[in-house]
């Protein structure tokens, strides 16, 4: 028998399946330093122990795409392994600050499953949480892969999960202890609060970053994501490394302080498409668009849904006349953040 | 109103202004560690609480060219993102060391501003102070750069302000607490103590780095500078991305150990210059020069005066008969280190 | 009289020195996140503050490996500067578990010289031990290097030192307090425990990593090792720079998760060949093979002795018909790791 994990396929997945994933991560300074050196990451609450604190929190806790991308990775070698492509996101909301210190594990249920009609494949939908060490969750998501299939059986009963188009502005779950009373918008690096962004507004963020092959392995491989698509350059035909697609996530989001140096905390995940792959000499730009503005249970804390789109060329048109996305589009991301109203 | 920052422009000076740079930041020992790995550093102080304990101080402080650039970074947005040149530094001093766990912030005061004769730039002083948590001063430095100017307007009055040559050795700061009774040459690396260092001495640290992108990359964006010239590829005809000076500085720094392993502690930033630009793929190399020495207030603790010369070919002349420096000068920086006695 | 360090020679080495290397170096949870930027490291104990607990520790130690290149590093500008070869391991044994916070030391005792017959050079042997802040020792191992002669002189007596060919297993210090009693199987990620390796059973770990240049310089730069071989690229005729050996054990150890994750500390290195020079761009692969297992005299523990082989080729053959290492072997290592019985 075979040591090695060769990945599950389609037919490994059953609606109801819980997946107790491997491997368990304590973070500490150190990854709060290394995703600061791989992303041009500025917002305050992110980069100062004492501007949480003036926001209500006990320090400043890891970037809330970095508890992402560990409770992610740890999925990888249980869910996408063999997947063709990674579908979709949806229902992901962040339920509780991660701090250093704290030991993050990732558990999947899977939700959905529907062979598709070639027979060789399927799309397999998971909902993944990923807890500390006190066993409170502190992230939640959905999201759906389309998997290889091992042999020529039967196909499973489709089961398709009903998802939210978005996460309701009354289900975000804003930290405990967090205000914005206090904010100093001077520090934070932009004067503009939660009433300065009007829906359907466009921003571009200007700035671009030429991404480099030891760059994105550094970072996927910071975050124990394994797939080997993103390390072997002999895995595909052209030689070329695809990039995790978190990676050019986490770029975009940090390349947004320049014009959303407010838009503090990430605590929803909308919906997300990697439209297009991305490799090193890529020079990645990005622009927001405000999809919807919500008051919140706290007082002073604004939420704000936004649109980021990463693109390898000049900022501009999502979509062809076709309704596909253009060549250069890289990323096209709907989440909900907290700002200060 | 477009909400990015386009940086401010020479009319955007006026001498009196305090700027407050965004972002603060608190570094750790993930920081300490990156610096680590992106430069030669093996000065002990630096490397070893047991050592710096020896030396009197609570635990090893954070590089202080780390210091240097976190403060610096922050400054970028506000002073050198239209910058067309970074033209010098003067009355640089290190005031306290910085440990993991200490959160910085910039201020800069614009104490000078002249337009050059062409009235479509100028050049603005500014003396930038980084404090910590504490509100405790931890570096202070005057830079200046030319800036682009955005109109036609009328030149402001100008405003040269007179600079120290170099900071006196009765103005240095010896760390409180700092003494090298105890030092052990040979945990540091190198017997040679302060009286053995004359004025007018060359020493050639001998090794050499190659740089790569993704290093320089890496670091620029720890300390949170955002100049594009360093990470787009797209941003200059020739396709290059121009290293940014402080990494040249911490690579020559670092090189130096190699015969001044003893030279401690940075002190004073007397002037520097970045002589030419420096593209990954050039091999940095550096020498020393012995420009002077001075007793300090603390018994035992020695100040040496050091030009170093950062160069991308062999250690050598520094300026041609024109009185220019040669085309492989990448760096000429002034500084005052502490060393034993 | 110069003051850089020009690297012992051969004549340099007398049997019964005692060399105490530069510089101290604390260890903190920065360098263990770059270890996991670095490396596709996942072993469970060294990932996660919370597993390491349910074994027994205090906390997640520093990666084994960590230590040991934390430990080598140091002993580079006194034993390998000048070396033509790193010729072997033998008779290496982890002592102690290092903690974020923990600074390291080292001293190597000259145990053999042999000079070559062709005069030029000579083969120098070292045991070198490495000490925590405390003094206890953490890491023994012996290294024997060929290392250039300075001059013409009378070759010394020879001294060859007689070393085990592998450690015993009754010599394997397993860390106090460590149990296995707990162990979380799917947590760590595979479910195959010391049983189930047999005696000559060959995995291939399936996974390539393909190297970049910025990677190994920061990965060497960390452990604060000089050789200019893995710097400078202006250094060989070839334009290269080689690959610090290190590094490559790092790398072949991280993908041997893959089929032995339950390997969880390294206890002894019985020996090591780096067969080839690794090169940036080459794709890393690796196998294993067991060599035996034991008993220990920790209640659940055992000890699985393993061949790691790392090739920039496909999992294969180890040596031709000449009994030559193939070109496309890497490393053959040798070493004893835990498990849970």
């Amino acid at each position: 028998m075979t040591k090695t994990n060769a990945g599950r396929f389609f037919e490994d997945y059953t609606v109801g399946d819980v997946i107790t994933h491997a491997v368990p991560r304590t973070l500490s300074g150190g990854e709060r330093a290394m995703y600061h050196a791989l992303y041009p990451a500025r917002t305050a609450l992110y980069s100062s122990d004492e501007f949480a604190r003036t926001c209500g929190l006990p320090a400043s806790p890891i970037d809330d795409l970095a508890t992402f991308h560990t409770v992610f990775g740890k999925t990888v070698p249980d869910v996408s392994l063999n997947a063709v492509a990674n579908l979709g996101y949806a229902e992901g909301r962040w339920l509780r600050p991660v701090y250093p210190g704290d030991t993050l594990t990732s558990q999947s249920e899977v939700i959905g499953v529907k062979q598709n009609s070639n027979g060789k494949s399927g799309v397999v939908w998971v909902r993944t949480t990923g807890h500390n060490q006190r066993g409170e969750a502190v992230l939640r998501y959905v999201r759906w892969v389309m998997v290889r299939k091992r042999g020529t059986g039967d196909a499973p009963d489709p089961v398709i999960p009903e998802l939210a188009k978005s996460v309701a502005a009354s289900d975000l779950v804003v930290p405990e202890g967090l205000k914005f009373a206090d904010y100093d918008f001077t520090l934070a690096g932009e004067p503009h609060r939660f009433g300065d962004y009007q829906v359907g507004e466009v921003i571009d963020h200007v700035d671009g970053v030429t991404v480099e092959e030891a760059e994105h392995m550094l970072a996927t491989r910071l975050w124990q994501n394994t797939a080997k698509v993103h390390f072997d350059a002999t895995n595909r035909p052209d030689g070329k490394r695809l990039i995790y697609g978190g990676h050019v996530i986490s770029l975009a989001r940090a390349l947004s302080f320049n014009g959303l140096a407010n838009a503090q905390m990430i605590v929803a995940l909308n919906g997300g498409a990697h439209a297009n792959p991305c490799f090193a000499g890529d020079t990645v730009r990005a622009w927001s668009e405000v999809l919807d503005v919500a008051e919140t249970s706290a007082h002073g804390v604004g939420a704000i849904r936004l649109r980021l789109v990463a693109t390898k060329g000049s900022a501009g048109a999502l979509r062809g006349e076709d309704g596909k996305y253009l060549p250069d589009v890289l990323l096209d991301l709907d989440y909900w953040a907290l700002m200060p109203v």
